[in-house]
């Protein structure tokens, strides 16, 4: 199968485990789970639930009922962008081309989806069909990757705080292996956890995560100053008009280029352990770092 | 030890797992970690932890290790108390006689203090020391009482929509059961699952939080018509003014008492089977309900 069907089915898959793991729109109170599918299937590209899937196929073969523990990821993401554009932190109007949610449901209703959303992540990785010493690993890893040392939300705070300060190298690549890097290496740790990895296979793993994390964060950074709004779907040029950090802005555009090729690079090699399994890995990696949104 | 002794004695005890479970404000980045301290710390009479540590006990004994699980519920509450008091939910400016969370830290840390809070909650629990199948079962059990379906999310988007709209009995109970009475429960729930509770300690004790949060709730609607807002800390008459539905509202004050002291006298019920291992539980019901804030 080539990437790209590869891909589509990926999808599908997960938007199915999606919809199951969500109230229905019908179910009280409605407008709540009316906000939270709004914004699950506002068209993302599922990145972190098909790493997630990958690295299961690469330690075991297979991923059956791995999807679950991909969609926790999933579920994080989408409140973790749903709560950036509420108008106290990035101010955004679009994402992926609609409406944001706040936009939509307005303020109240988008902090409590955000909130709701973090807390299923939580529920259905609790709930998995899977050995509970694995369960209180993945919980324990996708909490971490989402707090605030070393995680997300201490990204973000670095992030907002960072704005208006002189572009700082060291600065830069704190914010962003915690805003992004995080949640993107625990979609692999997650594959290798729910799949029984051996401690090689999940440090390898870890590894390809920070090197695609960081990836495609200088790859978004890049986007942000070379794209327009409607090829990337939300406010384009937005890191300067608010004076954010950012690759282009600490090393200009060229050097920024060569960097997300040589993480490229280091992903590829620390996949060699896994030889042809690793495969969609590989691919994924080029597909991240060549994206034009 | 009476009870005013062994209240302090506890409290004391969650202060220090708190202080000891959140990262310190000089941990970077620094300004989350003091947004999250000044809401933990801003004098919460630990209701709920206390409750879980008790019934934990009820059911032991002792209550060693089940403070860690006891403090998951207090960082769930307090990250509710921060998001309930945001401008584009209550827009409340004081709360336990001190500043809210966003009067001094501002909305977007005030957010992203709520979310790390309500990330912790699971962190804490997956990394308990006691057996995965337990630790599992808690964060399960947390998840669905803070949650959309019959929890505390869904009890708060209840309460929003039904601001406004006739008093209706079955409504304000629905909104109670979820909005606080879902999380009593859980208190004393995750307090038995810890212990190791036998199906019919775990039933018993879930029916007991059940009467004492719909007490719980009953006064706090009845104080807020009642006190002033120096005495409860918070802005008084504010049910009133949002057009909130609330037992006085419905039933008014008197049948709102008789009605409270009822569910007292059901929980005093529920707990014959354990006997005069659960003093302290028929101690606590009756603080519930006598409290004056």
């Amino acid at each position: 199968m080539n990437l790209r069907d590869y891909l589509a089915v990926q999808q599908r898959l997960v938007d199915a485990e999606l919809d199951r793991l969500t109230p229905p729109e019908t179910t009280h109170p409605a407008t709540i789970h009316r906000a939270m599918r709004y914004s699950l299937f506002a068209g993302g590209k599922r990145i972190r639930p098909v790493l997630c899937l990958e690295a299961a196929r690469t330690v075991a073969g297979e991923a059956e009922g791995a999807v679950t523990a991909a969609c926790a990821l999933e579920l994080i993401h989408t409140y973790s962008l749903i709560h950036d554009d509420l108008p106290a932190l990035d101010n955004d109007d679009y994402r992926r081309g609609k409406l944001t949610n706040h936009k939509v449901f307005g303020d109240a209703m988008a902090i409590l989806a955000g909130d709701a959303l973090l807390t299923l992540a939580f529920q259905v990785l609790a709930e998995l069909a899977a050995p509970a010493e694995r369960k209180a690993r993945l919980v324990a890893e996708l909490a971490t990757a989402s707090g605030t040392v070393g995680g997300m939300i201490g990204g973000q705070v670095a992030d907002l705080e960072g704005e208006g300060k002189p572009p700082d190298a060291a600065l830069l690549e704190s914010i962003h292996r915690a805003k992004t890097g995080a949640l993107l290496r625990a979609s692999l740790r997650m594959g290798a956890i729910f799949a029984g990895a051996t401690e090689a296979e999940y440090a390898a793993l870890s590894r390809y995560g920070e090197h695609v994390g960081l990836a495609f964060q200088i790859v978004d950074d890049i986007l942000d100053v070379e794209e327009s709004s409607e090829a990337l779907g939300k406010t384009a040029g937005k890191d300067a008009a608010q004076h954010k950090i950012t690759f282009p802005a600490v090393y200009g555009l060229p050097a920024s280029k060569t960097m997300a090729e040589a993480e490229c690079v280091s992903a590829h090699a620390v996949l060699a352990p896994f030889g042809a399994r690793a495969t969609r890995l590989h691919e994924l990696a080029d597909l991240i770092v060549r994206r034009k949104s």
